[in-house]
């Protein structure tokens, strides 16, 4: 009985462990994608990893920024060419694990361009929507 | 029975709702009550929401800067009296509960100055740390 008792234990922790891991992990391969879709020039699968609704936010100067198609179209404004866009690359800090549907990211982010670099940090709140993770709250600076 | 499964579940429900406006009380009621230290030119009372830890996460331009020592430190070079701290007020404007230990908290900032003044927005993430909800990551641009 003991033994059982040790074995069961012992599988929840490592299916605990993989499942955390890979949540981390399916997080870290959403922007490693969004990074590389920056970098063909294409805005509308790099906001893949992006909640694709109207309480999307993000922060901008002002105050908070609601919706996806507001922050797709901002950054088509933004970002008119591949030359503005330029070479993206993302400096992961950390993927915290809030609860089961929140994890929370910091990093920083470094666009190589002829028309002059320019870099900056995130935070980013992602939730499991429909088995997904997703970016809902995006705050740049 | 079917009663007192009616009673039980209303009663439930009831301190769950409790519990959750509480917990948005709470931070409601320590971002007043920093506004008002701050006010008063009292910038470690100021402090009292945040967490008083060396993992405590302040946003910085470069990349995140940890430390409540840090933070303090960085206050008081950025607001050495109280002509460059001015009166500040908070727009809240939301207040969200992630799970049991974590809120997400975006809002905007204004600093009324005779030096010019100041705005912003912020997002913090709050978490119950010993009983008390506490900054644990501060964004603010």
């Amino acid at each position: 009985m003991k033994k059982l008792i040790a074995l069961w234990v012992l599988l929840v922790s490592f299916s605990f462990t993989k499942a955390q891991k890979t949540g981390e992990q399916q997080i870290i391969r959403i922007l490693n994608e969004q990074v590389s879709e920056w970098n063909k020039g294409n805005l509308e699968k790099f906001m893949i990893g992006y909640w694709e609704n109207d309480s999307l936010v993000f922060m901008g100067k002002n105050g908070p920024v609601y919706g996806y198609n507001n922050a797709l179209t901002n950054y088509k404004k933004g970002y008119p060419d591949t030359a503005s866009m330029g070479k993206l690359r993302f400096e992961i800090v950390s993927v915290k694990k809030l609860s089961a549907t929140y994890y929370f990211v910091i990093g920083k982010y470094f666009l190589t361009r002829t028309i002059g670099n320019a870099n900056g940090v995130y935070t980013l709140l992602f939730k499991k929507i429909n088995g997904e993770w997703k970016i809902v709250v995006d705050h740049s600076s």
